[in-house]
């Protein structure tokens, strides 16, 4: 199989060698593999071919589709659009098609706009839950999806062999894949993803805004190093998902909002028992998914970025 | 040196461990030690002495203070007046007192109306920042306040050579003290830590209270879990906290309001050059400040609780 990986950071880096694993240890679904890196930065391409990333490199996406089988875009969400209509000129009319986007419904809209609508019946949009502190090719690595959640949001068109296709491949690379329609995935991820983000955003400005922020942020301890680690993520790459999905973040700052005033509420009357009956719900509902929240990775532990 | 310690939990038995520990390497600032505990649970009080962790117990206060050099009052906050009455009228006058308490103005305030004027002035109140994902005596260890900070906040009255005594034990125990007025003190823990924990229960209700909640928390990834770490925390702890330092956390809360609104206005406008900014600027400060943060310590990694 033919895959041509289109922005080879972290995500499309990490999806090459986790399949280039998963080969080597006869556990790749798709038979044989080659595969064609895409990204406009020459040092990235140098490095995936030094690495043994990826088999053949090129910037030009037309060349690097000509042949593929299987085409992964793993751009910026507001990338998507404008990556796909040269993908569409020059790919196989059956190519397989496959974006990491962390946005559903806009990405959905950009690729249906920017593609020959037959080609939609072979795009299968499946969003690998996974993040790391740094961004770029050079903190890649083969582990980055084991643990991870993938949700799978196949259209009404999608052909059910792609998807199965699609599924096989991210689950050799580690991932639990799970199916949800796009609009689930927005509102989804906007709860539990986008809007702790803006709430981690928030939480270092008000931090770094204050009068006292040199003393306050030298005596932080290990609960404002969790609740913040987040707010080092990309900020380039936040911004495009906050417009990609900016409804349902609005949406879900909203009801965080509400959820805050609710508990002001109960703290400026100083209602003791309301106050600590929230804690106790809310502290017990944490306890129980612990469990199922994957664990935090060696190297994560610094307390940089997440893209998740 | 004779130390008593009143409320043997996690911050009361490591502090005995890591002085017992400090006193074997022959690092005790005190020269010879012996701990008595005092705890209201017997099977506490079992497992001290079975571990240890104490060299006497007692459930009686005045029986546990009475030939004490050094009282360490390690009981919840709400509870410190109450405690400071019966250890006033059974400690030894000369007997320095210190507190680990999580809020300064309102401990101080009680420990001063439960206590004889002269006992003030060996008072000497210092908040370990540390915490872990468990509340009681069987997850203490010697390790805790390793790496972490220890803020002392003396009293005009306070004696230097108290002071000094109280700083030069919790170094022993691993602590590294930077000094706070009290006022300081409370304002900047309801910034970096209370007003966090407050946002990370607001984000589990906001998530629970969803009609997707099932599908949203079996999905979350890695961001979810650091930035909902520390709701997991002990309710009734926090209800005391919360009610300690009511009127510092109110206006954090407000503050973050402010921050979280601005954020809400730029996206609701979809000014993505305002976003993007607002998101570089909090991200570049959060990454800043990385290498000063404690570092997430094996066995905390899981995701539970904090009191930091």
């Amino acid at each position: 199989m033919r895959i041509t990986i289109i922005g080879l950071g972290l995500i499309g880096g990490s999806a090459a060698l986790a399949w280039k694993q998963a080969h080597a240890e006869g556990r790749f679904p798709g038979g044989s593999l080659s595969i064609t890196a895409v990204d406009t930065n020459p040092a990235t391409l140098s490095l995936a071919l030094e690495r043994g990333i990826a088999d053949r490199v090129t910037p030009s996406i037309a060349e690097g589709v000509l042949d593929a089988d299987l085409v992964l875009l793993a751009v910026p969400v507001l990338a998507m659009g404008a990556v796909m209509k040269e993908v569409d000129r020059a790919a196989p009319v059956d190519a397989v098609i496959t974006d990491a986007g962390s946005v559903r419904g806009s990405v959905i809209t950009a690729v249906r706009m920017n593609a020959r609508p037959e080609r939609i019946r072979h795009y299968v949009p499946l969003h690998p839950i996974a993040g790391a502190e740094k961004a770029g090719l050079e903190f890649a690595t083969p582990t980055l999806y084991r643990g991870a959640t993938g949700v799978v949001t196949p259209l009404p068109e999608s052909d059910l062999e792609d998807v199965a296709l699609v599924v096989d491949l991210w689950r050799a690379a580690g991932l639990t894949v799970v199916e949800m329609t796009p609009e689930e995935h927005d509102r989804i991820y906007a709860m539990v993803s986008h809007v702790p983000h803006m709430i981690a955003f928030a939480l270092m400005d008000m931090a770094v805004s204050s009068p006292e922020s040199r003393t306050a942020l030298a005596a932080a301890g290990g609960g404002f190093r969790d609740t913040t680690r987040i707010a080092a993520a990309d900020a380039r790459m936040w911004a495009d998902i906050t417009r990609a999905n900016r409804t349902a973040i609005l949406d879900g700052i909203s009801r965080f909002e509400a959820a805050l005033t609710h508990l002001k509420g109960l703290v400026a009357a100083d209602d003791y028992e309301g106050y600590r009956t929230y804690f106790e719900r809310t502290a017990e509902a944490r306890r129980e998914i612990n469990s199922s929240l994957p664990p935090v990775q060696a190297g994560k532990s610094g307390g940089d970025a997440g893209k998740d």
